[in-house]
């Protein structure tokens, strides 16, 4: 399937930096959330992972659309989605936050932006939660409207992000704490920039507000960027993997539950906070998951894209499924998350991988992020 | 946008039939519902629009997920979706039927099978109706279990069709009437199929129950379908627009309501039947829609891909938006499907077309289906 072209039409949504990344020649598309994300511009993998890790990188990520939810029960609300305790959360903070359903399956991990006691965003992976929040807000009978806005979210990531950001907003932004977000002044308007992102090497997303004004928002980055080796680049596997960063709808699915994905520590289960799916969690969390996200680290050559999961066997028993995989330049060999089964779920049980066309491979589970041996 | 590729991962799930259309030389998918839906072969629309006109095709539409709804308010629940009257649908029954919101703006357009008096798929356009079913029903407290079923819809879409599916599963199919499915035996098992389909050529569509099924009745078709010059296929963009069939997310999305999608018919508006939205839309019909949807045939060379709305412009005010359009081989024009605002929408109408790349076309309004002039 690598070779296939995107049929695009109006309903995979175009950005407002469709044209720029078109400009700087994109060759690979994604669809997130029922809008194209460039996911590469003609280098491999490698070269971006090592790009983004010496250098930044400018990312279209308009993908991530924010669910509004403003209102008198807002509050009430946004702490029903999810088992993260939010009582304590301050205007300012991005939350990441596990949505579960009432069986406590995933539906979603956004970053939870809260604006105002009575307004948050959600930046979702890919699903329609606007659906999700609607109908549970209507059934409920509950005072909040629920909106999709027009913000269109643009990343900044790699070490240089910070002089970036401060050459073209100034100064400010030193002082933003990882995981709060400020208001900026661009072109006499505000623009809300959070320290954040999805990768590991530092960086800011810029929640651009209003579809006509991201151009020029790309522009000023990308002008301020040349001196610093600035390259269009997109959420890379590679760091990814081995920083054990989730992808939604890939490492999990709504058949698999918050403790399975490793986010205890966003779910409150002691009875303080009311949200959904509660009382599945106390139950799941009683005897704890039957399987666990892992890292994996296996021999061969590179690995064929992982483009449905490969099952994993310990002698001849189901062990779990890898996600996603790929070839990791700095540990010369593949990496890969995969959905461990409780008994071989430990750091440095040998399992077995099906690979598909890459045939069967020998992998080791490890920790997550993964480190230098 | 036209040349990149789908960078594939779990997250687009593959169908029962994907090694099947990549072992055709699939060049072309889009992704609906999560999941990949091939689009090209090689061939130009044009060649797929008259063999589709003429012979018969398999098409892997694996994309329509099914909602299920099952339970003791499961009736009840199905029609407080739609402001489509159920209340005289019999189990078989297929029905064609807009979701909307409580603002009455349009959620999905799915096929509603009703399996039995407890028991309807929802078989759906791209949007998670899943969460917004599964949200409401939560909030209203009904008794209801919703799933996403293991089914696998194939398409036979043709003048052939009919003869290539009495080859494959019997002559009991002949007897069945438009927009009714059927239970018949294949390999022992018993497989829903339906008289229904996203073309105007006639044809069925196949709901395969278990992915693990799916090869084994591809390969039935397939086998009886090479005298009939069978080929695969997916729904066509020249033969959709003439035949005026929407597309959620390109001719409508949650902005519009049922009745600018002239789904006038599908809307009990007397107070008979309870639904979501059914004030919205009441108040709504009483001045009538400002916009609706209307066929477009316009000038000029054949047109660029449609990928955002092209504005309309009556001298210079704004008269509406291009959603889809192609060039016809058929009317040695272009065609297009557009929402046009009310003042706009009478046939004849003459409207300039801003066609991006394309350049600025002189268009006229006309019904649909499309005929000849």
């Amino acid at each position: 399937m690598g070779g296939t072209k995107l049929s695009v039409s109006r309903r995979q949504r175009a950005t407002p930096y469709t044209p720029r990344v078109e400009a700087l020649g994109v060759t690979d598309y994604s669809v997130v959330n029922h809008t194209i994300l460039p996911k590469g511009f003609g280098r491999s993998t490698a070269e971006d992972y090592w790009h983004l890790k010496s250098a930044v990188q400018l990312w279209d990520v308009g993908c991530q659309r924010q669910v509004e939810i403003r209102g008198r029960d807002a509050a009430w609300l946004a702490q029903y989605l999810t088992p993260r305790d939010l009582s304590a959360a301050e205007a300012g903070q991005c939350l990441y936050a596990p949505l579960i359903d009432a069986g406590a399956g995933m539906l979603n991990d956004p970053i939870i932006l809260k604006l105002a006691e009575d307004r948050f965003w959600l930046s979702i992976a890919d699903a329609d939660i606007l659906l999700w929040v609607r109908g549970l807000a209507h059934g409920l009978g509950v005072d909040v409207a629920i909106d999709e806005p027009d913000v269109w979210p643009l990343a900044v990531q790699g070490p240089r992000a910070e002089q970036l950001m401060r050459e073209t907003f100034g100064d400010s932004l030193q002082a933003l704490p990882f995981f709060r977000f400020v208001q900026v002044d661009f072109d006499q308007q505000p623009l809300l920039i959070a320290r954040s992102g999805y990768s590991l090497q530092g960086g800011f997303e810029i929640y651009v507000d209003g579809f006509e004004r991201g151009p020029a928002v790309w522009d000023a980055l990308w002008s301020a960027g040349r001196e610093l080796e600035i390259a269009p680049g997109a959420p890379n596997l590679i760091e990814r993997i081995e920083g054990g960063l989730l992808s939604y709808g890939n490492e999990m699915t709504r058949d698999n539950n918050p403790l399975e994905c490793n986010l205890d520590r966003f779910c409150r289960l002691d009875g303080t906070i009311d949200c959904i799916g509660l009382e599945a969690l106390q139950q799941i969390a009683v005897t704890g998951p039957q399987r666990r996200i892992r890292g994996l680290r296996f021999d061969g050559d590179p690995c064929p894209p992982c483009q449905h999961p490969w099952p994993l066997r310990v002698e001849d028993r189901f062990a779990g499924q890898v996600t996603s995989a790929t070839w990791s330049p700095r540990f010369e060999q593949n990496v890969a998350l995969a959905m461990l089964e409780r008994k071989y779920w430990d750091e440095g049980t040998e399992v077995w991988i099906d690979c598909g066309d890459g045939g069967m491979r020998r992998g080791v589970v490890c920790g997550l992020p993964m480190e230098e041996t």
